[in-house]
């Protein structure tokens, strides 16, 4: 990658490859800048400035090659390689995320689902079967596991992602309202599904798009 | 509210208000803006720059009140009113949003769920029966509806999208894999999940935080 991504170039790298993956489906094998930003509701020249950001890529007047940009972008965001995903929390949520068909389309596979509710452990989601927290390090010591999903309540999700962090987890993905603490070097994304919520009243509030 | 509030400051409002809700809970009736700062990891000089741009509550070397500054915000957000939500899509998405608790404690209150698969039509998700989705403009019709939660496949999302603008729809929580096309005045809120695990991937090959 050539030099600092800004923020917004990051957040922006998903929707690249998303369009990229619908263009494929689509059959298109060339766009232009101007092409791609119609579709991205971003200007010629974002599209170019952004591309140029993370690689260099293309050729100006010929247009990007749609696979080329996209396996370019796939592995940039490291989603060419899969990633082992455990799940914590047997609930709504985490059932939710274990029965998705498109996390493991994109390379996020879910191994393994927790709970500590004795009414949960041994009933089955999809095809797993939720397994004893009590059991969650000696998993974790004889898998692979790269991310850990916590869809967990608040009260337990500080304590409980210090100790996955103590056996080796460094991705987390985290739906519990909560600003976790993390050692430098961990990795989190948090889904704060009722700040969407309260964005979205705010919005509604003003007028705004 | 006063004057222009930049996008970076109003997506901090709900962490505000979280926090300022976990601290009524804990029973603290006045925070400075250092402490305030501290529990939410900014300056103080930050935080008394926020509060400023949303009203110029609290006075200086006082501590703001925490129940005055939490109202102040849930007027703002606008939470201190109910919101009735229909979602659409009786999958795993639409089933985990029907089934939260948290959303209806946070005033989002689904109030109907529609799908259009004959096998779902007619079971229970909680308090709810889906409905067939062919009765979604009648119920429009003849129920206040704030928002719609998009919990639909990527393909049938825009033209579902557009009917329900027709119908008087004004805000969106969109779960589905699209930037959907609105009209102005239209809110909407992204929640795209596959988006969020691709950042994460991309932050743990960055070794970024």
């Amino acid at each position: 990658m050539a030099g600092y991504v800004s923020e917004a170039v990051i957040k922006r790298l998903p929707a690249y490859y998303r369009h990229l993956k619908e263009l494929e489906t689509e059959g298109v094998k060339q766009i232009s800048s101007k092409g791609l930003g119609e579709r991205m509701q971003l200007t010629a020249s974002q599209i170019r400035q952004d591309i140029n950001c993370f690689g260099g890529f293309g050729r100006q007047g010929y247009g990007y090659s749609v696979a080329g940009l996209r396996e370019h972008i796939g592995r940039i965001l490291g989603v060419d390689h899969t990633h082992a995903m455990i799940i914590i929390g047997g609930g709504n949520i985490g059932r939710a995320v274990a029965l998705s068909d498109s996390f493991p389309a994109n390379g996020f596979q879910t191994v393994a689902i927790f709970d500590n509710d004795q009414e949960k452990i041994g009933t089955g989601v999809g095809q797993l079967t939720i397994q004893d927290v009590s059991e969650l390090k000696q998993y974790i010591l004889e898998n692979t596991v790269d991310i850990a999903v916590l869809a967990v309540p608040v009260s337990i999700a500080q304590e409980l992602a210090d100790e996955l962090v103590t056996c080796g987890v460094a991705g987390f993905w985290n739906f519990a309202p909560i600003d976790l603490k993390l050692p430098e070097g961990i990795s989190i994304v948090n889904v704060h599904l009722d700040e969407g919520l309260e964005i979205l009243s705010f919005r509604m509030m003003q007028g705004l798009v």
